[in-house]
């Protein structure tokens, strides 16, 4: 029986809006179909697209084990077993809701307290923005967003819940700080198309940039969309990565400050990131308006946090002597990884943005585009992650409106794998700009040969070990886009 | 400032579609405000509007105890912790997949086998409901729906959606049993209506009937959706609780028998009720359309269960011998309690509808009833949750198109407890019909005492405990009515 499955379905499931055929996820599946491994796959993907916090892991192990009683799968713990099996409340459990206010309290320096009574529970950071912007905004409504931004966010923002982003570009000639010229301008061009602008949503610190914003910047935001009447959706997943000054500047310090109305802030939290815990899925909502905090708390009938991993996280984030250990050290490690990768890549001649927070840096690889365009973008892009084995995402899929900008992720991985990373990344530099040099002086003698094969260069200059991938590699495009882009530099 | 927030937000925000208003969740908030304990409150309100499988708790505490390393939160088995906390794959631990397919087999009585690359994971049933609708249909399509049905189901299947519900009514004539005439009305009134039918969603075994579909009307319902290419959802979330004849039959096993387009077939699952497991959260979509697979993994972003959750249920749904050893005993457990709760019922005169799975009965209060009207429902469901302080939930939030019917569960409590809510209703039912005759006999005679006030009888029909959780009580409405239901029979 014949059918035709886009008659039946929706239009959801038979359109692409999903957003995830992006580079960001295909170098995902690229690094899948072959990983790297220090001994029984040397010479895979390394994983630098993840945003992991993976350096401290040894810390809450070791409390684990001190705090059996913590979990409801043990024997000191299984008494709770029965009642924390069975609680589904949606307002969470009360002892959860006041540990994670308690948290985001401590993060942020404890320069400002969090009301357990706002923190709304949602199915990680990805189901907590979609859930604010069930709350916010109607379908062909839209939110400005700065750019480059993370590039779920069309997902996670728009894609079921049929709303617009509207980019606002932000320019590596001012460190892509947002202007508010530029956020003025955005505003104005929707209105002009008649969408009607419900938001602003950023995230600080900044994925993918690793910066975060300044307090008169900050200030400004709150005073644009209050004279607007618009909301501020504040994505501050990343706030206690920062790993050296300038400290961070949470919107809550902000509207403490500037007079504003707070029915329009909203905080977007998770545990993924500042404590490494993304399986866990834990997203909070933190909003300043009753409405949406009661609307939401509905919503979090569908992305509810597992009872058990509830029991143990209000537990652990409530030991305050672990917690402050905890957050000092990480800080502490993510600086010292940064300090060493960063200074790896200068070695390699590659720069990256200035940055005081988050798991990646923001790569400058300008200098190494064959032509400063997107499709350069994607070119290099492909061979890296084809020949260099690494997985990095390029700006393109962070909306950023500059090419040449790539996001390297640094703190998913030990430190053996982050050197062989990095000796890939300068190897991968240096014979760049060596090649560049024999093509610019073969370009200048006009000698093209144009019977060198591209599969000749491949068996030369990579291992065997990577031709196969390359062949069965589940990208085809990438592939012959490969071999075209081979051609043409040779 | 004032500012009126219904202009910022959502209309989704600002609007009751999330179809929690209904006395299902009222009652549920009349027992937070007052619940029964053995010891320190009892003459509170016993919960019996929760359809909780509480009987077997001691057996998974049992293998959780022997199982050490089945938790990343035990010394045993903190080796994965990291691993762990980090898996955050929208396809779901392999072997939480491979585990939960086996389990849905075993639960079919190996009659069927279901394929773990079809198991998609999501929120509880809450989420899985929501985003199976989101898969199949637009806003404005709509679904049909035997009524009387899960009140949750306008949140879960409509609200963020935009889904359309249209009941197809059943009849107690014959036993709520859905009729072939029924649906084919629902449809054509739907195509006259303009509203296009995706398909059709049904619970087997039903909630709130705790009765099962026999193989003929299975067969007739697949042919039904077949012939109008619509989609066919089965909830089958009861499935494991059975505990009397006849046995379960699942809809993937009708569609081994029928032929029909597979690609329209779709099962809902969840481990909240055979295994009793609510606060984990996982809920199952199951569909044999590849499309829908494909794209509702990319919805399980939304409501992945904590890999820490998928990480103990991998293994303990794994062991076979226990989970024999626990499906039976909780089979048994479950028939047990429902043998001696619905005779303790009909030594009150209540019968209920016949059934034979499901944590409740479909009690038959259509006798007690003062007018044959959901008002006179609503007045009688007052009653029971106020003065005989019982939370059971009315026919009409199930949507149920008979006055007279409520639900009552019987899984969620101990037998003490149980015991003293057959006793609660036993007293009522006979005080009820002493008061009709009375009534009766004074309507006879014509002499209405109006100086009589309904204070009166409250202080001495009722114990002191219960007047002020009347008067705090929650609903102010409902107290308002109560006054003059009492003022009316008296």
């Amino acid at each position: 029986m014949e059918f035709k499955s886009s008659q039946i379905l929706s239009k959801l499931a038979t359109s692409d809006q999903h957003a995830e055929n992006s580079p960001y996820f295909d170098g995902w599946k690229a690094y899948d179909n072959d990983p790297f491994h220090p001994t029984q796959n040397p010479h895979g993907v390394i994983q630098m697209g993840l945003a992991e916090n993976q350096l401290s892991f040894d810390l809450i192990e070791e409390w684990i084990k001190k705090n059996p009683v913590a979990s409801i799968c043990t024997r000191e713990g299984v008494d709770a077993f029965k009642d924390i099996a069975i609680f589904q409340d949606y307002h969470g459990l009360p002892e959860f809701r006041k540990a994670v206010a308690k948290f985001m309290g401590k993060v942020r320096g404890r320069r400002v307290t969090f009301d357990p009574d706002r923190v709304v529970m949602a199915g990680g950071a990805t189901g907590a923005n979609e859930l604010i912007m069930f709350c916010l905004a109607d379908p062909g409504d839209a939110f400005l967003v700065p750019s480059p931004y993370y590039p779920a966010f069309d997902r996670d923002l728009s894609w079921r819940t049929g709303v617009k982003l509207l980019p606002v570009a932000c320019e590596s000639s001012n460190n892509f700080q947002i202007t508010l010229q530029a956020l003025e301008e955005a505003y104005k061009n929707a209105q002009k198309a008649n969408i009607k602008v419900k938001g602003l949503i950023m995230a600080n610190p900044s994925n993918p940039l690793g910066t975060t914003m300044d307090k008169d910047t900050l200030k400004s935001l709150v005073t644009f969309i209050n004279e607007k009447k618009i909301h501020l959706v504040c994505d501050e997943i990343y706030a206690a990565t920062i790993f050296r000054a300038p400290n961070f500047i949470s919107i809550s310090e902000i509207i403490e400050e500037v007079e504003c109305n707070r029915d329009l802030i909203h905080i977007v939290y998770s545990l993924s990131k500042d404590m490494g815990l993304p399986g866990f899925r834990v997203g909070i909502v933190y909003s300043y308006n009753d409405t949406v905090v009661n609307c939401g708390r509905k919503m979090s009938s569908f992305g509810l946090v597992s009872s058990q991993t509830q029991y143990l996280l209000a537990s652990m984030l409530s030991d305050e002597e672990f917690i402050e250990m905890f957050l000092k050290e990480s800080s502490k490690r993510l600086g010292n990884r940064h300090k060493i990768f960063t200074r790896g890549l200068v070695e390699g001649g590659i720069k990256c943005l200035e940055s005081n927070a988050g798991l990646f840096c923001w790569m400058d690889l300008r200098p190494l585009l064959k032509e400063t365009t997107f499709e350069g973008e994607m070119e290099l892009w492909r061979v890296i992650i084809n020949d260099v084995k690494l997985n990095v995402s390029p700006g393109s899929s962070f909306h950023c409106d500059e090419p040449g900008w790539f996001r390297v992720c640094f703190a998913n991985m030990d430190d053996e794998t982050m050197q062989i990373a990095l000796r890939r990344i300068r190897t991968f530099v240096g014979e760049r700009k060596e090649m560049d040099a024999q093509v610019n002086n073969k370009r200048w003698k006009k000698t093209l040969r144009l019977s060198f094969s591209s599969r000749m260069y491949y068996e030369t200059s990579l291992s065997p070990h990577m031709i196969p991938s390359i062949s069965t590699s589940s990208f085809t495009t990438c592939s012959c886009d490969l071999n075209i882009y081979l051609k043409v530099i040779i």
